[in-house]
């Protein structure tokens, strides 16, 4: 059986595990507290040589980190992936937006949101930056959103799943997703699909 | 043909031609200054709604954007992506490396001291950071390439592709590469690649 490690709470890793579940690919879900530091020990280093999670280990013991080519891994040759050469393009990009213009400000304002009691300084000086970076791709998404029900294909897949996981919980960073009719009823269309399974589901 | 909307000196374009270049794939390049909010006007939002560069337009006057993206699409079927299931999602671990924990921080750096006279108060708060993360990701290719040639399936590819072009030119970021043997091993096998060309091309 496959392996997720994993931090509760992460958008990255609950990506993983909700195409793993819709899938009905059986696997273990490891936790590993990135907050006291378990994914930097020298044991964890020799999984994943970025120090991060979710972290993939195969039957043969072979590794696989980021989120992105986990879910890759998963979903070749199931429907979540499209058949098609320029459709799995579209895929990567939206997966590649949001790993770049999106999950480093709506997940990182979140974090600090949700996880930390205080800011630093710094944190505090980067926080409008982060909320405008934020809402720009939000912006982006509402706007590819307005004339389609899912990101690519007309078809619940990858690029779907990655952008939820932080899309919605943008509210525990102080998003206001109100403004958003077109990625709410979108949130709506990911939460009802056959086999979803909550952020907060207790394994 | 195709054509690359770019901007001179972006590691991100340079990847996207590079590998067209190798493909033997024909490409009008077309320059869209970043510095001049080329990319963020009503016309070129248009065709990316992310206002970035690199941006491909197909034949069909189809959009495709995220330079991750498109190196995916001009490479399937061909000898860059690897034909196994594995090594496929192991050139998309460290094509998403590169974007998440590599880009931000070497090509940054190296915008902010290459393109820029003076850096803002906060941009000089952030760069130690900025650093030690940048740091950071190249300590991870040095140990992965401690034992290899190439970064998936010991074979040039995608993945060597993406990272090599903010890597080779860290030194404008001032990282000091002479700490890397294997990294600058591997910079140099890459440069020997049939059909390489140098990002300082002229067109």
């Amino acid at each position: 059986m496959i392996k997720i490690y994993d931090f509760t709470g992460s958008g990255n890793g609950y990506k993983t595990w909700l195409l793993a579940s819709q899938l009905g690919v059986p696997f273990q879900r490891i936790e590993r507290d990135i907050l006291k530091g378990e994914t930097r020990t020298p044991e964890f280093l020799k999984k994943n040589p970025n120090g991060r999670i979710p972290t993939l280990e195969l039957d043969d013991g072979t590794f696989l980190f980021e989120s992105g080519a986990i879910l890759w891994y998963l979903a070749e040759g199931t429907p979540f992936m499209p058949a098609d050469l320029l459709e799995r393009a579209q895929t990567l990009q939206w997966m590649f937006f949001e790993q770049y213009s999106h999950e480093p400000y709506i997940a990182v304002a979140r974090f600090w949101k949700h996880f930390f009691d205080k800011l630093t300084p710094q944190q505090e000086a980067n926080l409008p930056d982060i909320m405008k970076k934020g809402y720009a791709a939000l912006d982006v998404m509402e706007k590819h959103l307005a004339s389609r029900t899912f990101f690519v294909g007309n078809r619940y897949g990858l690029a779907d799943i990655a952008l939820y996981a932080y899309t919605h919980v943008a509210h525990e960073g102080e998003f206001d997703l109100s403004r958003y009719p077109h990625i709410t009823a979108w949130l709506a269309c990911v939460k009802a699909q056959p086999g979803y399974i909550a952020m907060d589901h207790k394994f």
